[in-house]
This record gives structure tokens, C-alpha cells and sequence, in this order.
């Protein structure tokens, strides 16, 4: 669809031209494979700034390879995970983690995408009995699927009562810098500073062309996550383009410039077509996803204007998501075709 | 080692050029993610050019992610691949293989790296007896571990053997190019036209920054693979920026030039070293890989001259291996270093 | 507990003396094991007979273990099982499905433990998108954990319903027999006149000391079973100890003379109880199982009389099973003491 | 094969009597289910007494579900298991653990299947190389698949290597008591005085009908153990089943009887055989196995007259295995047979 407005997902964004530069200017030279270079350490170096000193980070390639390496280190096959219903892990990784890790995950219906803990409780009646996966980690999103930002100190309570009933907890944070943007928040006072054991650390929908890490807080972990991530498939050879890449995200703030940006265009998207008659909005918009429900006639007339995802065919709720390279043009275009619609039922 | 000179692998390497410059020109605007975009459409329409229109390719991020998704669309569980013993899917792996296809691994001695259907036969006694895992795809390295090469004939003979036992054909392709190189054969006419059921093709130690395809030549194994590469964690949200790493490879013979030239390089260093009393070549160089017996004093005396990798400790065996972008002052200046050591132990 | 009366579940009860009488029958002589022996084959002939000529059936040591290997036969590890979200197998069996098949268990709410094909379609939304696991297989449990049973109506039409959406339809039959009593239905009627594929058909609760059989009833799927038995743990070596015990209970009617008796025990406790003002039935009561709300002071005062289970602690509700072995005046002296207690909660 | 003698395997006998009553006398009244019953307890505590007092034994079904459990307590999966290259976990499982566990199996050759330090030692080179699967356990067979059997000392100095070097040692026990009686010592003298950590210790090939236990030395496997069993669908639901065997197989010594028999009567064909032309023994006989290279035309005349297998096609040797149920006109008959085949081939 050329020249088409995309808000279908941040991930059919381009590459940020600092993140562009960076790769090239990592292209000079041979350098150790496998994460034995120099980049790889002063990506390395940056993120533990960054995120307060956590024992060990890994670089892999997928979001995806992301959760399913951080819980295989968090757990064995015979326990559980307990993750939102609505969780990408649960529904949009095509069971890879079931199939890597061998063990159950149990979810939970949430409120607005968030689990708390009156919603874990009841998944816990069954400790040391056989016959049931014995949880052990929780796994939750920040920002969440729905776009919702979980506060610190929710954070907080939550790892306190994970850690108190012996359970782990896991942070998909594939859009972590989406929420530390709406939190005003910095990388570790959201991660390190609330508890979390282990973190999902996204980069690709946030500038980068293809990069995640896995960052181990509970330095116990960490030991088994270099032969897991072989094993996983997820060890790059020339890992000094996939650390370079980091390199950038964590220079000049740019991390927070693009997660800012994308929010900031989600709420100037949202705020332009809050009031008309045609669009309600289904959730609160705290990062760069819209979600709201229109007519089937008007979700049709508007896909003709410009690319996104029908969220839920059966209720009728669309997605709309910004990213860091979404122009206020494109956003006020879009608008401005979406207060046309006819008002609707 | 800064100013170093590198003969540790050729993914130490860095990218080509017309490699970077082509993900540059991918990176505008928006494209629909996981492989929805002109890119790839426009890179799996070039590889089947090259490759003789298989029905489906699928590009992932690692060698052993496209080993791993290859052979789970080939097998059950309570089958077995056979391969040869040094082969990177036994040895390199750390049990990728066994882990997510749950699958027994057969392994054979071989003859300068390659398997041949004497070397195969005795590991098919068993079929049909269920305390025994059943052989069910032959993998072979084209070229080996060993830098040894197939011929046609070879290759031929070897997918017949296998078709006519009920054995499929994979073919571990991370240095197909070197090979073809080697026979200057072009790329269908090592796989397609040979009986090859299904190849990981290798880009990353040929020039690229991080890219592989899986190439199933047998129609019926494809339905599964999409599926299954999602499952294996491998599947690329920006994908476009993994397939115009092919485009870039397929383009202006770029493949061929990356790979005669390494090969090129390995006979410049070879043949510049084998007739000294220090170095004894225990393999042929038929492509870009070199394996060398030298004393171990002699070892450490060159590795301060130069980053290689010591193979086999026990036998005082070095690997000196090129790459499309290794010149020719560096192998001469690593020859004549190679060249000035005392004669012999 | 000595001396206590056990309606803690038919698992509990011990084995039938016609099957004693039958171990002890095949305890002659020496006989090829894993399943190469007489009894195995007049075991296996039985079952056809009974059942109507399925393709392979293949006798395992638990229920688990037949569930597993069934599923495992159903699916790749990309497809997803459909199940009842009270199901043993998504409940109480420790996460043995995914471990083993590496695939998600998609659970879905019921109604009496029943699935119908209106709880199943929500499910089925996102065929053919590679970041969801595909549903493969809807499985049942007939009777079901609450002690229902699908009418043959039922079994059809979520047969009929199953196919035309290209799923597959597996019964975990553990209490099969109980099922059959209920519907004065034989076998093969409840089952391959059904429509449904792979069955697992439970013994051990209906008198057996420890023997399942795995039925498939679409021969496609036969093929690697033996394979996959073997790499499940389940292949027993003695074997003809297995088949003999299916042998017994499927002559002179011992299915279901144990199975009648079984549920009528429960009638005659539920008919006896059903009145008092301090028990409430929470489920029909069709097969071997009453599920009872009492008191929490009620509960305790019961379990001072004869061994149960609480089933659901927060509701307050415990479940009565009884079994071939349970007498009438066992039942009898239960109900009196049930009586006994004070009206209401 | 009506009537005749058979040498094929100890698990083609039936089950001694003792067992058979021991059976039956556990079949009165209720026990609740999955070993909480008092004949699991006591025969627990009969198998502490014999070896020394262990933190935990646990029953299982099979000999391939005792090692597969054993194992999937003892390592990760990215780790490796050290065994012999004609090991039952090897060559016999069907890829069983390499299914459950995940791990790969690292073979070494033997001297007549034992595994000595200096076999060992090559396989460990690699350690902490992300590469390559980490060894971390040891199994060793004992006695072996060849029948042979290693001593106290060869146990205790094997035990002692792995546990310098970082590695567990597993013993598979199938044939435990056959060792022991070769060697006169006791069951704890074989295993916890010699520093084993885990066993899998057989009965169904010493007169059970179908029961196996593992058993952890080592205190800190073992929490995970109860899990992982009913996880590899080995939890048996009338537990006291197998658990009585165990008390029957641990009384009376009748473990050490069976064993004895069974090779002495080994003892009796081979001293009868021994010094025929047509027969060549290839292994010391040290238990109940016999392996003899004899002409194909006289194994298929012998073929006639018993029930064995031919275990090398290509070498032309058969084995021959005697059992507790084993009599020694069988064996005297048999050797006449074979006594009377014309010499040599």
C-alpha cells in the first residue's frame, strides 16, 4: 500500500537514522564472534548504567526468543507461568513457549490488560500437590498489550507479592520505553528499583532493526542463560550489530526521544478523535496504542485510508498504534478522515 | 586485538558493502511486519530464480535457528537425523536440535567431513523396531566442517541413496557459496537438480549481517514450516530488513564474488605456506577453510601475530579460515610470518 | 485409616478378583515381551470386538500416559488442544501435555464440564495466523470430571461439528465404562459410531490394578503410536500382564457389571442424602460421582466418618465417588451419618 | 512358540510366586491412591534399610520411565549425558530422553561396555563453551548390556572422577541384582558406599510383573523428583500395587535368590557350551547373558529348538539369557541341542 499511513503496529516502523549510523559505523574491520567484541561490551556496559548493575544481559534477536530464554532460566518444566490472558506470551507466540520450556503457563483475566495480585491468588491453591504445575513465575507486560502502564508502585506491590509467596517476576517490557516515557520514569527505577527478577528488554519497536535483551536482575539466573540463549537458536554470530544497536538507543536519550514521540502521537490521535460520535474509545491511551470501536461500515472506510488491525472482529475494536517515525502530519490526515465518518451507531 | 589480523572464522567478518547499502535503501516508511512487504516478496522471488522455484522459503536469523526449523519440518520425535560426527548440528549446537525436536541424533565418522552411503548403512539396521529411534534425514555440510566439498556426483548419488531407503535429504548450506564457488556450479544445480529435500541457506558468513534461508525443495513439508519458525522463536518482525540482505546477496553475482574471493584467499595462504617444514596441511583447501598441524610453540608464537582458532588441542591442529573481506596483504603478511618460523618440532 | 470407608475416589478401590484370577491365569511360562505374546493379542481382538475393529490399539500403564500419547499423535507441537478448562488433562496432569507434545492447551469454559460447540468457536478465530497455535484436536472427557455424560447426541454432533472444522475429536474415556452404564450404550456406539478419533479407554479405575488402552479409531494416525509409546516411557516389557487385565474385564460383561454397580452405589447415596437440609447437590448425578456443598463444620465432621476429597475449598463443596468395591452397607452407614447432622449451613 | 525353552530375555519370564501373593494380599479394602497407602511406605522403608537410608525413593512403571526421570532430575537441558555407546539409554529408548529431557547424549565406546575415566576424558574438553552441550552427568549400566560387571573399586574410583570433575554418576540398575550377586555384596555396598547419586533400580527383570523405583543418594535431586514423575506420566494410581511388589522382591532375599539363579544357570549353559566348535563366547559371562558367535546356519537350526536373539546380525552373534524362572533341564537340554550342531562353520 505505497504512500499509505501505517498504524497497524510500531514494528512496521523503519530503523532510527542513529541506529542506522550506528550500524555502519560498526562495520569496519573483523571482530570475535558470538558477543566477544568490543561493542558487545560497551552495549553491555550502557545497559548495566542504565538498568543498576544487574549481573548479566544477553542480547538476542526476537521478543519472542526474548521471553522464552528468560523464562526457561526462571523455571523448570514442571511449574507454571501465570500471565495475563490478553499477554502476547500466552496467545501470540504460537506456543513457543510451551514447546521450548515444556511447562504450563495459567492465565488470568485482567483489568485493562494488568495483573494484581487478587487475580493471581486464585492460581495458587494447589501448591505441592503432584498433579498440578506448581507456579512459579508471573509474567506480566509493561506496557501492557492494551497499552496500559502499570505504576511503580503497583510494580512494587507486585513484586512484593510474588517474592513473598516464592513466585518469580518476569517483565515483557518489548514496549518498556513506552511506559517509562507515559511514567516519566527512568529504565532501572521502573525495573531494578521495583523487584523485578527479570526483564524482557525491547528495542526493535522502538528504532532498532532487530534487537532485544535479556536482562537478569537475580544474578542466580544468570549462570545457565548463555547455553540456553545456543540452545534457543538465538545466539548471533556477528553480535556486534545487534549491540551497536543498543549503543545508539541508550545515546542521546534516544530511547525516551522515540518512546515520548510515539505516546505523544498516540495521545495528539486520540485526543483529535475522542469527541466524535463515531469512535469510542475502549481504553485508557497511555503509551502509542489506540483502542476503539467503530462500526464494521466505518472500520472498512477507514482501512481504505490507511493500514491497521482490526483488534477484535466481534466487538468491533480497532487498533491504532504510533511509532517513533509517525509525523503529525500522518496523524492529523488520519484524523482528520476518521471525524469525517458519518456518526455511528 | 585491535590492527589485528583475523583468520578465526569468516563470521568475524564484517558486512558487504552493497550488503549495508541495500539496508539503507530498506529503510523508509512503513511495512507490514513478519514478512508482509515488497522486500521479501521481491528476495523470495530472487532465491527462487537461483534455486529453481521451490514452493517455499522461509528467511530466519541464525544457522542453527535454520538447521533446527529445517529438520522439525522433516522428522517426528521417535525419528532420527544421521549425520556426521563433526558436523556443527552435532558438535555447535549445544543440543538446539534435541531440545526442540526432541529427536535422537545419529552420528557417523566420515571421510574428510563428508558422509557417504557406506558411512550411513550400518546406522539403518533397526527400522521398524521400536526401542529404536528411526532414521529419517540423512544432514550433510556443503561445504563441511572440514572445508571439503561435495561434487555434483556426490551429491547426486547421496540423495538417491537416501530417497530410495525412505530417508530425506537435508543439506546444512552456512557455506553453500564457498562450495559453489569451489565447483563454480551455480545454486540450483547444487541443491534442486541434485535431489536435495531441503537446504539452510547460509548469508552471514558470505557477507551478510545476520541472515539465513530455509529452502524446502519438497513441497509437502512446507505447510508446516511458517509455523514452525514462529514456534522456534525465529520469525523477524522487521523482516524486510532481513530479506534485502538477499537481495543485496543475489544481486550482481554478489554471492559468487564474496566466495571466490575467500576461497581465493585460503589457496593464496595455503599455497604460500605447505611447502614449509613448520606446517603440515592435514585437510585439502578446496574452499575457504585451512586445518594445519604446527607445534604447539609455533601456535603460540602466531597468535601473537594473528587471531586464529586452535581446532583439535590434542592434535596440535589450527584452523586459519578467510572471508570476502580478508585482502591480500593480509594473508601475505600472515604468510610470510608463518613462513619465518623455525622449521619443524 | 483403618477400617474407614473410602469415597475418596474409585482409584482407591483395589482390583477386581476376576482380574486377580486372570494375572494369575497368565503367570506361565515364559512369553516375548512388549506385546509379542498371546495375551496381547487376544486382548487386542477383544477390544475390536467390542469397540469395532479399530485399526491398533495400543495398552498403556496410565491415564496420563494415554492422554499424552494420544494427543501425541493428533498434533504437531504448532496446533493447540481444545479442552475443558476442568479437564484432568489441563488440570491434573502437571503440565504432561505440554512437556511432552510441546503444544498449548486452549481451555475453555463449560457447562456441567461438557464442551459444546458454542464454547469451541471463540477459539477457532485465528486459523492460519502463524503467531497463534492452530486448534488440532478438541478433547473430551465422557464421563466428564463432574460425574456427566455427553448424550450420544452430543457425541455426534461435536464429531460432526469437529470435522467440518478440520479438528480432530479424542475422548478421555478414564471412566468410559461409568458412561456407558449411564446410557446403557455399548462401546462401539459411544465411540466409533460417534465419529470420534482417538479414545483413551481407562481400566484401572473400573477395576483394573493399572492398565489404559490407546484406541485409534482413524488409521492415519496409528502409524507412529507405537514409536511414540515407546519414547512416552509407556511400553510396558511384560506386557501380557496388561492385556490380560482388559482381557478380564471385557468377558462375562465385568465392564459393566463394575461400572453399574459403581454408579448405583452413588444413586443410592445421592437418592439417600438428597433430602437433608444439609447437603446440597451441586452437579446431576449420572455416573460414580455426587459433588456435595456442606458446611465447613459439616465437612470435618464427615471426614472423622470416611475418607473424601474437598473439591473446591472456596465453595465449600466436596465430591463422594464410589466405586465396584463400594457395599451397600457401606454406602448405607455413610448416608445415615450424613443424615445425622445438623440441618443447614 | 508352545513349550518352548526360551533364552530370549529375563523379561520374557513371568513373575515369581512370592510376588504374585504379595499382590494378592495387598488386594483388600481402600487405599488412597498415587502412594499415600501404607504398603508404599513400608516398602520405602525396606529399600532405605537395604541401601543406606536414601532421602527418597520413588516408583516407577518402566525401566525406560526410571531413567528418563532419574536423568531429567539430574541435569539441564542444555547440559549432556555421558554413556556407553551400547547402553540401553542409548541405543534402546527410542530417543526417550532426548524427547523428555531435552539434552543430548554424548556415546563413548567401551571395554566390553564399561566406561572407564580415560573414555570419559575426551568427551569433557569443551566445558563452558556455549557451543557445546555441558556434560554433567555420567550413566553407566551395571551390570552392562554385555552382561559384564563392574567392581566395587571400578564403581567407587568411576564415582569418584565425575564428582572431581564436576560430573554426577548415574547407575542404570535394570540388572542391579544380578551385579550384586555376581559380586556377593550387598545393594548398599554397591551404590551409596560408592558414591552413586542416582539409581535406577530394576525389578520387573528379577521376578516383579512391572515395577521399577529410582532412587536419590543424593538429597538435593530429589524435591524435584515427585513432579517430574507424574510430569512423565510414570505416577501410578493404585500405587500399592507396585510398592508390594518391591516388599515382596526385598523379603526373604528373595531379590538375591533370583539373581543368583539366573547366573548360575547362565554359568551352567556356558561351562556346557563353552568348549564346543561351534560356539565362541565374545564376552565373559559374569551374570545371566551369554553372548556366542555361532554360524548363521547353525543359529537358525538352534532357532528351531529355543526362543533367542540373534544381537549381531553382521557379526553373527546371539545372545542367550537365563532367568530366575529358569530351569536347569532347560539349560541342560538346550546345551545338548547345542552341543550337537556339527563343529565350526
Amino acid at each position: 500500500m505505497a504512500g499509505a499511513k501505517y498504524f497497524i503496529s510500531d514494528n512496521a516502523s523503519g530503523v532510527h537514522p542513529e541506529v542506522m549510523a550506528a550500524l555502519a559505523s560498526a562495520n569496519h574491520g573483523h571482530a570475535v564472534a558470538y558477543g566477544h567484541d568490543a561493542h558487545t561490551a560497551q552495549a553491555t556496559a550502557l545497559l548495566r548504567e542504565h538498568f543498576g548493575a544487574p549481573p548479566e544481559i544477553l542480547f538476542v534477536l526476537t521478543g519472542t526468543g526474548a521471553n522464552v530464554l528468560a523464562l526457561q532460566c526462571m523455571l523448570h518444566s514442571y511449574e507454571a507461568v501465570i500471565c495475563a490472558d490478553c499477554s502476547h506470551l500466552n496467545r501470540d507466540e504460537c506456543g513457543a513457549p510451551e514447546k521450548f520450556i515444556g511447562a504450563k503457563l495459567l492465565s488470568a483475566p485482567t483489568r485493562e490488560g494488568k495483573l494484581y495480585p487478587e487475580l493471581i491468588e486464585p492460581l495458587l491453591r494447589d501448591t505441592g500437590m503432584v498433579h498440578r504445575a506448581q507456579p512459579r513465575v508471573v509474567t506480566i507486560s509493561q506496557c501492557t498489550e492494551w497499552g496500559t502502564v502499570y505504576t511503580l508502585d503497583e510494580l512494587k506491590s507486585l513484586a512484593g507479592y510474588c517474592h513473598a509467596r516464592g513466585l518469580r517476576l518476569h517483565v515483557d517490557g518489548a514496549r518498556l520505553c513506552n511506559a517509562a516515557a507515559a511514567l516519566d520514569a527512568g529504565l532501572a527505577a521502573m525495573t531494578a528499583e521495583c523487584g523485578i527478577d527479570v526483564l524482557s528488554f525491547g528495542g526493535t519497536k522502538n528504532g532498532l532493526m532487530g534487537a532485544e535483551a535479556v536482562i537478569f536482575f537475580d544474578q542466580a539466573l544468570a549462570p545457565a542463560a548463555g547455553f540456553y540463549r545456543k540452545q534457543a537458536t538465538q545466539l548471533s554470530s556477528k553480535m556486534r550489530f545487534v549491540a551497536v544497536q543498543f549503543q545508539a538507543l541508550l545515546s542521546n536519550d534516544l530511547w525516551r526521544r522515540n518512546a515520548r514521540h510515539a505516546n505523544a502521537m498516540a495521545a495528539r490521535l486520540s485526543g483529535a478523535v475522542s469527541g466524535t460520535d463515531a469512535v469510542q474509545l475502549v481504553m485508557p491511551v497511555e503509551t502509542n496504542a489506540i483502542f476503539a470501536r467503530l462500526s464494521p461500515a466505518h472500520i472498512a472506510e477507514l482501512q481504505a485510508a490507511a493500514v491497521f488491525a482490526v483488534w477484535d472482529t466481534a466487538q468491533s475494536i480497532v487498533r491504532w498504534m504510533t511509532s517513533f517515525d509517525t509525523t503529525e502530519d500522518e496523524v492529523d490526515s488520519f484524523a482528520e478522515t476518521i471525524r469525517s465518518l458519518a456518526g455511528g451507531k
